[in-house]
C-alpha cells in the first residue's frame, strides 16, 4: 500500500507533470508536506480534476500568485482544459478581482506554450 | 433585441435567483454596471454556468468576501452544484489560501439552507 | 509649540471629527502612535485633505476594511466630498478591485447619514 | 502509537484549549484535515509554541482574519504570551500591514477576557 | 455616434497614452471588455480625471500591482499630477497599507522618467 | 540626546544591517518616516528583536512581499534566527496563508547566503 507521500507524488505527477516535481525538489520538509497534502486533497472524490483546476486557476489569478499560476496552467492543460477555456476563466475573474490580476494572468497564459502546442 | 441591462438581469435571475436581484436593487448606478457586466461575462460561451460558479465560490472563499459567497452558494445550488460538491470545493481552497478562509467558508455553508433542502 | 501628539490630535479632529477621537481612545500606545503618524502625514503639504480622503476611501474600499471606511466616509464629508462624489469613487474602484468590495462599500455608504443630512 | 488525528487533537487542545475543539467540531472532513495538519506542523521541532503563536497572531492580524485571531489570542495566552506582549505584537504589525488591521486586532484583544483574568 | 469600444479607446488614449494601448493589444476579448468598461467608468462625471488617478495610484500601490501602477503613474502625469504629488500620495498610503507596498511604489516611481522629464 | 531619526537609523543598522540603509537611501521623505517609525516601534520593550523578526518574516511571507522578506531574512539572521528556524517559520505559515506564499518564501530563503555562511 502506498503511503501518503508516494500517493501524493503520483497525483502531483498526474496533475502537474514534471513542473510539479520541479517545484517540490528544492523545498525540503515543506516539499514533503506539500506532496502529502496535495495528494490528500486532489485524491478526494467529489470534484473532477478538471473542476479542481478551474477553481485553482481562478484563485491563483485573483491572488496574483504568478509562479504557481504558471504551474497550474500546465496542470489545467494536462487535465483537459483548453487554452480557450483558460482564457475564458481568466476573463471570468474580472468580476470578482478586477482587471489588474486578470491582465497579469492573461499575459502569463499568452506567454506560455502549452503541452501539445507548436511554438 | 434585449439591451445589455435586460440580458444581464435575465442572466442574474437565472444564476443568483432572487438573491441577485436583492443585491442589485439598492446599488444605483453601481447596480446597473454590475448587471450589465455580469451579463456580458456570464453570458459568454466557453465555460458552463456550473464551472463558472466553481471558480466564483473558490475565489470568494480565499478572498474572504462572505456576503458575496453567501449569494454564490445559492447560485451554485441553482446551477447544479450539490452541498457535498461545495464542501469539497471549500476543502480544495485550503491548499492555496490556508485554513482560516476555508473554515469561514465552511461555517457559512453549514449555516445555510439551500434551495430544495428542508430546514 | 505643539508636540507631535497635540498636532496629530488637532488634525485628526479636523479630518475625522468625533469619530476619530472615538477610534483612538481605547487603543493605548497604538492610539498614540496612530495620532502622531496621522498628524505627520495628513499635515504634510502637496495634496489637499479632499485629495487625501479620495485616496483613503478608495484604498479602504478595495481592502475591505469597513470599520475604517465608515470613519473615512464621515471624514470625506468633513473635507468637502459629497455623497455623490463618494458613490462615484466607489464605482471607480470596480476596475481595480472588482465588484464584491465595491458592493460592500456602497452598501455601507447607503446605510450612513452624513453630517448635515436629514435622516 | 497515536495516529495523525489523535496527535493533532492533543496538540490542538494543548495550544488552543476548548476554543480549538469548538472550531473543529462542525467542520466535517475539513476539521479532520485541519486537526491532522495542525498536529503535523505545531508538533515539529525548531520553534517553541510561544514563537509559533507570535507568528500566528501577527499573520492573522495583518490578514484581517478576526474569527481565527480570537482563537489564537487565547492560544497565545495558553502558551505564555501576556496581554502586554500581544498588545506589543499588534503594534509591531503597523509597520507591515498599516493601521486598519492593527486597530481591528487591538480592539478585538481589548474586548476579550484572557484565561486567568478577572472580568 | 461612437460605440462603447470606440469611446473607451479614446478615453484610454487620453488617460494612459500609448501605454494603455500597449496593455490592451495582446489581451483579446479581455482587452475589449477592459476598454469598454474603462470608458464606461472614466467617462462618468462626478470626479475629475486627476481625482480618478489619485484614487487609482493609491489603490494599485497598496494592492502591490506594480505592472498596472507603472501605467497609471504615466496616466497620473498625463492628467496633471506632478512627480511630487505622486510621491506624496505614495507616502499617504503608509497609514493604510504599511511600509512594504509604499516602498515598492516609491522605488517604481523613482525608476521612471515621466512625460516631459529629461532623463 | 538622539532625535527620532538618529535613534531609528541606529536601530535599523542593528537589525537590518547595510541592507536596511540601502532600502532607505533612495526613498526621500518616505525613507525618513520609515526610519523614524521603525525606531519608534523596534525600540519599544515587550518583545525581543528575535521575536519581532519572527513576526515580521511570517507576515511578509503570507503577504507575498518578497523584496522586504529578503531584507528581513538577513535581519532575522542578524538577531539570532538560524536558517533552520526560518525554514521552520515559513513551513508554519502554510496553515494560515496556504502553499503558494510559503513556497515563494522558501525558494527565496534557499537562494540567499546568510551572514556567516560560506557560498
Amino acid at each position: 500500500m502506498k503511503n501518503r507521500y508516494e500517493f501524493g507524488m503520483e497525483m502531483l505527477k498526474k496533475v502537474d507533470g514534471h513542473a510539479g516535481e520541479a517545484v517540490v525538489a528544492p523545498l525540503g520538509d515543506l516539499g514533503k508536506i506539500l506532496v502529502e497534502t496535495f495528494g490528500d486533497i486532489y485524491g478526494r472524490e467529489g470534484l473532477s480534476l478538471r473542476e479542481r483546476e478551474i477553481a485553482t486557476i481562478a484563485m491563483l489569478t485573483v491572488m496574483g500568485r504568478e509562479t504557481q499560476l504558471k504551474v497550474h496552467i500546465v496542470a489545467g492543460s494536462n487535465v483537459g482544459l483548453t487554452r480557450q477555456e483558460m482564457e475564458e476563466l481568466i476573463i471570468h475573474t474580472v468580476l470578482y478581482g478586477g482587471f489588474p490580476t486578470a491582465i497579469n494572468g492573461m499575459n502569463l497564459l499568452n506567454s506560455m506554450t502549452l503541452p501539445g502546442e507548436v511554438k
